[in-house]
């Protein structure tokens, strides 16, 4: 176990209702000016807005709204949200919505305190500051698990390029979780949701650091977890008790608890990122397609297999192959993509549209052509990835 | 799963040689006057106390000593170290050792800011208010979680009583945590602090609340891990990856993590209070011999089974025995007291030289004489209480 540092003050309000709590709450962290920033119309529709609007206006809170975030949120929009904190004195930002809104907040609340444009901390040109706009959040989607994180991620539409940064001031003062706003999700968000949740999850287990037992136990907690709930939620959107874990394993995943005394990897979501910079495709189907192929791809290598038998065996329950640790890693493997195929997710770059065009340039990208490597489980080369990437076509 | 809310602010520092930054860290946290509170002779022999000095010093910060602290920590102490606190005007307490300092040094934050007499607070019946001193600890005794929990425990020597109180504001502002400081642990003390730990996941696990499956499964891998790692700690006390397995454990088994969105029992801990009121025995010890009984007990009751038996089959992999489950909820008990026995800890009162007879005052006093019954996972009656008292002679 390496040493680490680990805090998260987030308070976790969860559970039925727990929205209507959300005036009175802000109350008690002293905000007095609020801004509600959230996406489409989808939360006028289910009545969210409304309750939302309601519960500050009961607690006395001046606030405006900045509406319009969209998915793989756009740095204009963050600095809109910035002119309008600076001109209204602004002191707390509200995001309702999914990780998206909530990175939308926390890159604009570290933006007032910064004199030059936005973009510069978020490209990590300017290290932020030690002052921001608190955020809290109500979320309705369950994935990126921003409600807890240290980081946001935000994109420059004009370039485009999609990047992040991150404090230890960023983790939102309190975030509101209640699963029942999570029954309207479509079923292929709610999939590419725990798709992501899951990737955060293994991102950090496929580790080589030793004598990590209760990191690695609470990961495969998280993974079981989802793996669990995953088809319940599919198959009855309404079952509270299946949104209830899927909601709070989106959390626990990637609030660094499972990051605890260990390298961590990030390949898929560094190769996930090149693959949506070139094509339009969800996150969480983007890591469906790698993070199995990925898998496969390294049970070929021998330092990697211990830990990818541990996965088929512990979150699995596979039986050990001794002869032949291999197949049972690659059990996992089929184990996974079964689970992603019933989950309507794509497996193949194919089944949504990418060809081998871009294969070339992707490989360069993330290897700054050839010159490094990628990830800390296995060190991707150019070669390696060209080789991954041909797997997953 | 039950609404719940969760927070714990608690800056985790954990590794080899982090003792190191407490000035560093405390200064970072504003601190300028610092009552460094401490057990007996063995910081000073281990030269922990050595070190702690150095970095007080290093930093610039004032300080002086409150040593003293006994196992089950005593009010009178609290007392003097309140003066202390008002007459040097002290605004940050360090507690170096185990739940014991740490819990003499929250209610003294509290008591500072209370005018009368600080057992007031301690056995309820004036609620802490919002201001104390706030502590920061250096942990060489993984047991009893206080170093994130937001409660502690503190006995008035001269009734005797054992009784505390919480309050969110109680959790430590940070606590340093190296695995290398309980080398030195005795194996009894090392037993006694994992028997503690587990105790205090059980508490939680064992719940008739429905559908908390991620609560359920951190609980296990927590369980798991303590299980796992104590016979290696016992057999190797410098094994360092056992240690701070054991150590990480401590801390999450406690602060509530593991009872987030379900009803909690604690029939252990209070059947244990009862018992070490009226005899000297070590915590962890009064729990080896309740908490199997107690299940063996529980194992007779329908509607307790099924929790008994997944117990079983995840945290032991005992094969469930579909036409007798209870024979696995049983095997589960056996593997728990076969662990107790290696571990060197009694399994029945009458090992640590506690005869029969005050199994009925305890009876009583844990039912105020059969008019209630304790516990949630199985309401025990002054009858159950008696019964359970006979299978632990």
């Amino acid at each position: 176990m390496q040493n680490f540092e680990f805090q998260c003050a987030t308070k976790m309000i969860f559970g039925k209702g727990t929205e209507q709590k959300v005036g009175e709450e802000l109350k008690k962290h002293g905000a007095t000016k609020v801004l509600f920033v959230y996406g489409g119309s989808s939360i006028k529709r289910s009545g969210l807005y409304d309750r939302v609007v309601k519960s500050l206006t009961d607690a006395g809170l001046w606030f405006t709204e900045l509406p319009g975030v969209v998915p793989n949120p756009r740095v204009s929009l963050v600095r809109k949200g910035i002119e309008i904190c600076r001109k209204e004195g602004i002191d707390f930002l509200l995001a309702v919505g999914g990780g998206s809104v909530i990175d939308t907040c926390k890159s604009m609340g570290f933006g007032v305190y910064y004199d030059g444009d936005v973009w510069d901390l978020i490209c990590g040109k300017v290290k932020p500051g030690e002052k921001r706009i608190p955020v809290a959040d109500i979320l309705t989607l369950p994935a990126a698990g921003s409600e807890e994180s240290d980081s946001c991620i935000v994109s420059d539409e004009t370039i485009p390029m999609k990047t992040g940064f991150g404090s230890p001031l960023m983790r939102p003062i309190f975030s509101i979780m209640n699963p029942e706003l999570t029954y309207t999700l479509p079923p292929y968000q709610t999939a590419c949701g725990c798709m992501d949740m899951m990737s955060h999850a293994m991102e950090r287990y496929f580790s080589r650091t030793p004598n990590v037992e209760m990191t690695d136990r609470v990961t495969e907690a998280i993974l079981q977890t989802v793996i669990h709930n995953l088809p319940i939620a599919l198959a009855k959107p309404d079952d509270y008790a299946a949104r209830a874990e899927i909601m709070l394993c989106g959390t626990w995943a990637q609030n660094d608890m499972t990051g605890c005394g260990r390298a961590q990897d990030w390949f898929n979501h560094g190769l996930e990122h090149q693959i949506s910079g070139f094509y339009d495709i969800a996150h969480g189907a983007g890591l469906a397609i790698s993070t199995p192929a990925w898998m496969e791809y390294l049970s070929e290598k021998e330092d990697c297999l211990p830990k990818l038998v541990q996965y088929a065996t512990r979150v699995w329950h596979i039986d050990l192959n001794l002869e032949n640790p291999k197949e049972t890693a690659l059990e996992g493997v089929r184990r996974l993509r079964d689970l992603i195929h019933r989950a309507g997710l794509p497996l193949t770059l194919a089944e949504v549209g990418i060809g081998t065009e871009k294969f070339e340039e992707i490989a360069d990208l993330m290897t700054d052509c050839g010159s490094h490597t990628c990830g800390s489980f296995y060190a991707m080369s150019r070669a390696d990835i060209l080789a991954l990437l041909d797997r997953m076509k």
